[in-house]
């Protein structure tokens, strides 16, 4: 490869990563792809693997291996730990600088907790595979313990669970336990009825679900009724501490409190001059998605904040976050051949969520579809998106295996070790540190 | 049910606790199971989780769901921490004491040294999920870090990987690593080059397999050295250090030390009078598998050692395993009808072994077979044994993909904090206890 070609680094192989690689895969550049992981997570199924429907390998998909054959690209699995804009370079973990010609930045979200880090330790996050994983191990768990337990009228507490956010990822992940605890578990126990299972969805605002019409979001609050959960409206949490949580004027014991509230930006952003945070710490970018005071660096998806005259803000979601990772790469390509760079554009192509079985809404072009058919689409467009064919064929049967039997496969207990996923993401730069000292 | 009826006590959900309980499903006893997972795990397997070339759910399946139309069994996920044989009596991690009428110990063996445990902590297990997940995790996160190595003289000693012992789980380790790093890796790293890995398997005897016959463990010593691996036969292990082993004369240098050398028994049977153990920790059993001095109690499956005239023990292989389990409850149910108990007797099935991709060995009845027919014969016997129909169409699937392009889905590092695999096992007890203390 001609080593003259500009250096295109990447920062992080999510979606926004993922396409702008791909958008340069016949320009004149070398990209590094820089990520922690070793895989592309297909984010919007991983409430899923927290509630055991799905094996994590099922959505996740070595990066390597997705651009095995893009020749102008190397993948690094590492993470970067310092921005030094003015002189082009990143710092990764294992203490390599790279230098850069062009940045992209598409490094995400992590669950926020709107300045009250104090709440974290008491909940659980779900934005990451081994937030997953610790969240699905807590589950079963629960359910465990609940059937050592003699005294009956402790299961009440053990047997809460409280989802806040009633968001995509809230009412998705409170359908998805209601029928886990209320259908799939009651048949595997003996002691315990795991039919008693509380599950409180918790929202701040007036109904779940704001960005479908609110017909759209009355349907999805009785159907989550009917399926057993819940739900407190208007009800914004104003604490958090061991084992229980404040909504409104209700306080409620669980000590499985899932917190799908709000994001905040990647941390290696922050108080780097020539960066502008919005309040939850996501970047405002240029019309063309790059910084003002840095024209050859871009950011790309969720981190990057994209205000929208006479709109709301681009959305943190997969497709928008995949239009932004192409268009930067396009831009790029735009510079190089030293033609002006365009504005951004969000395409909308619609919302969709999925409250249980045989159950959705979709909002897409004015139409909007609930039901049966609404969930169908969902389940045909995730698997559409899904990346790789092995895992499209192992998700659709695991689904339909899962219609047939109202049973889940992944319903396995592993890494006891585990003491919070919290732990899990500090510790990944000593864990990747003490590799390199070995 | 029947309060009155005597109580069962199995301990260990494997292939010896899981035929127990189920020659038991149709006896005047309440049976409880107690295992501190939450699954069965199909150990022969295990490898291929250890290697990427199956997710963990496929192999395991929740002991709930197996035993959840068997209405005389219940299940407990906790660790037996004390046998009181005298007063019929087992003691739980979580602080429960159960008590029985009938005892069936099927703790199984694990990870042994003979005598030099101080190995340990430089030596990667294969005997629990836990142990696979992290080699599987070890193994990747050696072709990453190798690709950020920029001094190539390091490559060698980074990517040398040592397998010592030449049993079924030594070979087929070491077929299935040499295939995924030297064919499957091969193409997805730029700078290093997978096919420099150097894949050290040990033996202390003069043979591979001992169990077949001369000509087939010369012919699977010819098939993994064509595959790229170095097989060094009687080179007995005499000391493990941090990143190396010495093996007869040779030193090997390596990070990847993978023990499947040895097991020892359980060690709750230790130190426990009526108990006696032969050098491995393994229980001597009666001819029906009781304890001599409590006719009450049964050991199966591979913590039992049953010897045979004129034959070699009764080996430590799932049929054997299977077919103990069953004969200690058959025993059971003869006691409970006060009916003399019957000896055990093994009936050899046969064994196989495979290689990798269209190798394999079988024996069975006196027919030998090697080659691809072989190599179907044993996936065909896997999945057939394999439990959980949702679980046989995904492994299907997945070796029927994996053989067509090469590929392994479940390439996927998680769980970066784990620091050791032992510290894993070590610590289910204390995760455990402060489950409940919470």
């Amino acid at each position: 490869m001609n080593q003259n070609r500009p250096h295109v680094v990447i920062l992080g192989g999510g979606f926004a990563g993922l396409a702008a690689a791909k958008s340069l895969k016949a320009a004149p550049v070398k990209i590094t792809l820089v990520d922690r992981q070793n895989h592309h997570l297909f984010q919007p199924l991983l409430y899923q693997v927290a509630t055991a429907g799905l094996a994590a390998p099922d959505i996740a998909q070595p990066l390597r291996h997705i651009f095995s054959r893009q020749a102008n690209l190397t993948t690094i699995m590492d993470e970067a730990v310092r921005l030094d804009l003015p002189r082009n370079q990143v710092e990764l973990a294992r203490g390599r600088m790279l230098e850069y010609d062009y940045l992209i930045i598409g490094l995400g979200v992590r669950t926020g907790y709107f300045g009250n880090d104090q709440w974290k330790p008491y909940t659980l996050g779900l934005k990451s595979l081994d937030e997953a994983t610790y969240l699905k191990r807590r589950i079963l768990q629960t359910f465990e313990r609940a059937e050592t337990v003699r005294d009956t009228a402790k299961w009440s507490k053990l047997l809460s669970f409280v989802i806040v956010g009633g968001g995509p990822t809230g009412v998705e992940t409170a359908g998805a336990l209601a029928e886990l605890s209320k259908r799939i578990m009651a048949h595997d126990f003996r002691r315990i009825n795991p039919a008693l299972t509380h599950i409180h969805l918790v929202e701040a605002g007036p109904r779940l679900l704001p960005m479908f019409s609110e017909s759209q979001s009355e349907y999805v609050r009785a159907q989550l009724t009917r399926m057993g959960v819940t739900v407190h409206l208007s009800a914004p949490v104003s604490e958090v501490g061991d084992a229980y949580v404040v909504a409104g004027d209700l306080r409620i014991e669980s000590e499985n409190i899932v917190w799908a509230a709000g994001v905040e930006g990647h941390p290696l952003v922050r108080n780097i001059p020539g960066i502008e945070l919005n309040r939850a710490g996501r970047v405002l970018v240029q019309d063309d998605l790059s910084l003002s005071a840095y024209p050859n660096t871009f950011v790309a998806g969720d981190l990057a904040f994209v205000q929208r005259e006479g709109a709301s803000p681009v959305p943190c979601v997969a497709p928008a976050a995949t239009q932004m990772g192409r268009h930067a790469g396009l831009q790029i390509i735009r510079k190089i051949a030293e033609k002006e760079t365009k504005a951004f554009s969000y395409f909308d192509k619609g919302s969709m969520a999925t409250i249980g079985r045989s159950s959705a809404v979709t909002a897409a072009a004015g139409i909007r579809t609930r039901g049966f058919l609404a969930w169908l689409m969902w389940l045909v467009i995730h698997l559409l998106f899904l990346m790789g064919f092995r895992n499209k064929i192992g998700v659709f049967i695991t689904w339909v295996w899962s219609y047939l039997t109202w049973n889940r496969g992944a319903r396995i207990i592993t890494g006891l070790n585990y003491e919070s996923a919290d732990a899990a993401s500090d510790s990944v730069l000593s864990a990747a540190q003490s590799i390199t000292d070995q």
